[in-house]
């Protein structure tokens, strides 16, 4: 018998399964066709990726909030919207669900299952770009839960469309995210040395965003 | 005069109509115009393809469900959401609008009526595509009805847009899509004797989308 | 002092002069920076016309319909959704908006403002592609007034997104926008000689989406 | 302790923050990626841009209106929306965000902070884009406030996704805007001295569309 932590649970993980799926599916597909133009490829990586942001959180937000990020989690138990006890079981779902997503990803194009990526992202620049980037999610993710709770859904995808374009680094903004990129050596991809200093900046603009939303929110919800 | 199932029926048809104008004539115009880059004319399909839904989901949802879809039809018949009686009218009607959609996207191009893919789709990687694709689409919808109503005709539609780009057979995720699509040796083409596979496919995958629907919105609806 | 009717024409007016000088000035400016790839041209000239529907539709519904399309004024008449005192008032002012629109376009991008486009776009197959269009256009707006009001301004938008893609002639849908075009020798333009096959196909298409449409919705609204 | 001003005016440079990274920052990466092609570069761009005005007036819009724009508060406060007195602290407020967000974008691509665009943008033509360009946000912010406050969010997104497509200057349509890409030497820079005209034009299309939209809207709201 399903218990209720389960079921969110399973929300999380297959939500961050479909994530990953579209995040490194949609870059195999984009990278494979776009001819070597890596603006087109970006493109059908960013609209994919935003329209199933927008998907997921629109179906399994009510089951579990669809957090699918183990920053927002942790933003999330700070702010008392999610229990203490749940965070460590919500973030070994989101990463459970987002290596099975790229693995699925891998499958789908018959690509060797097991990989490490090779792509360099590192940099000062890089790291601010991760920084505002999840700055920006958690604030978006505030503003809405505060203001428009309906529109979480549309903002949140719209936000990382805006993102994978605006910041150096594509704005990955989610640990889950990044590790599981990790082990993908393709368009997707980050090199496993890489992905420490991008969580880091993540959780540093994540509870940066978490400030600037009590200063703009406050007293709201 | 019209009785409901004959009103529904047509809404079922001309809806499929579209979508199979939409998907085929799409097709076509973004490979005469893409000038080779396959992205660039994957990017206008899939666009074009996901905005018809919304239109089509949010004007004969209401008469019909508007699904479209044998395999969504099976689906809500096995939830009593459509009576096991109109399983066959409902597939009779798909069916017809979509090869009338196909041959009306060839009359508006000025090709050959009647033609037959010679398009290869086929593999496991591809079988395993629309698996995935169609138990994401069946998800989509149960979630959508649980949760959401008003929001599905977006949800499906962004989740084919993210289907088109992430999966490695670009989500026919439609049985009579498929058979449609077998009758157009265009962009969108598929050969007939491919087709077999990837409707058995689309099958399992929205059984497994049903049955993690339940575990999921159990209760809710 | 303005008058109730004064005020419907000034909407409609303002409305397809800004359609129009969208539909003109993004050609233009796709067109120039495309170098020479078509597929993108009509990308980014489709996601500006739609994005300006929705918005035109939305501010502009509530005061005149926002129809902006005699043929569309035809069928709201038609169907008592329009005085039929107010149908050539309506027409007239969309045609000289959107001959406004057009001129705009031509001065904003410093070239002649009287031209006539030498464009040739006929044929049977265009002439289906116009007829299917507007079928789809009334079909779409009859639709959303019968189920879902507040949809239509995304509805109409999405739904010509989708048929600059899938039909043959780039979906006019619209005589007003057809004479308009004519006097444009640009990306959207058609020659003036095109035009009479065009707007007839338009008016077949859309009168029998009123046919559809009343055995679709019959008894909704 | 924060202030009601203090915080709507945060809630300003935040907002304009973010805008002017978005704009900076998707223009050069857009322009590093789309290898020459400009209309790939605006896409991305202006996808990017709307994105992100769809989430920013969501979020901020109750906190402050989420003006983000000169010409805009100008007009709010004629209206008599915004007090006259909170008008030059809400300009100081977007100009120091604007500032900051392309320094930051500078920054996030590893670029000299402190620039100045050399990109020449003058011209009757492009004047005239500006002032049409801003008439037509300021019909489109005055028409959903009197008929749809709730799709402000998505209607100015979406005119500003058409305006960078429709006008040949790219619609600015915003002085703060302005001020800050003259600041940028990248794909989004305007010279400093063009910003003047490009302003003046903005501020005359901002009054001629608070004029248009007292006749279409008057009594309204």
């Amino acid at each position: 018998m399903i218990t209720p932590l389960a079921r969110r649970m399973l929300a999380e993980a297959l939500g961050t399964a479909f994530l990953l799926a579209t995040v490194v599916g949609s870059g195999i597909m984009a990278a494979q066709l776009a001819g070597g133009n890596i603006a087109l490829a970006l493109l059908g990586n960013a609209l994919a990726t935003a329209a199933m942001l927008v998907v997921l959180i629109t179906i399994l937000g009510p089951v579990s909030g669809a957090q699918l990020n183990p920053a927002v989690s942790l933003v999330m138990a700070i702010e008392r919207r999610l229990s203490w006890s749940a965070v460590l079981p919500y973030i070994a779902a989101q990463l459970a669900g987002a290596i099975l997503g790229v693995w699925a990803a891998h499958a789908m194009f018959d690509l060797p299952i097991l990989q490490f990526s090779t792509t360099v992202r590192t940099g000062a620049g890089q790291w601010l770009g991760e920084a505002i980037a999840t700055f920006g999610l958690v604030l978006t993710i505030l503003g809405c839960t505060a203001q428009a709770p309906k529109s979480t859904p549309f903002a949140v995808g719209l936000y990382i469309l805006a993102a994978y374009w605006f910041t150096s680094s594509t704005s990955f903004a989610n640990p889950a995210v990044t590790i599981a990129r990790a082990l993908s050596d393709t368009f997707a991809g980050i090199a496993p040395a890489d992905a420490p200093a991008f969580i880091a900046s993540q959780i540093v603009g994540a509870l940066l965003g978490l400030a600037a939303g009590r200063l703009l929110w406050a007293g709201v919800t």
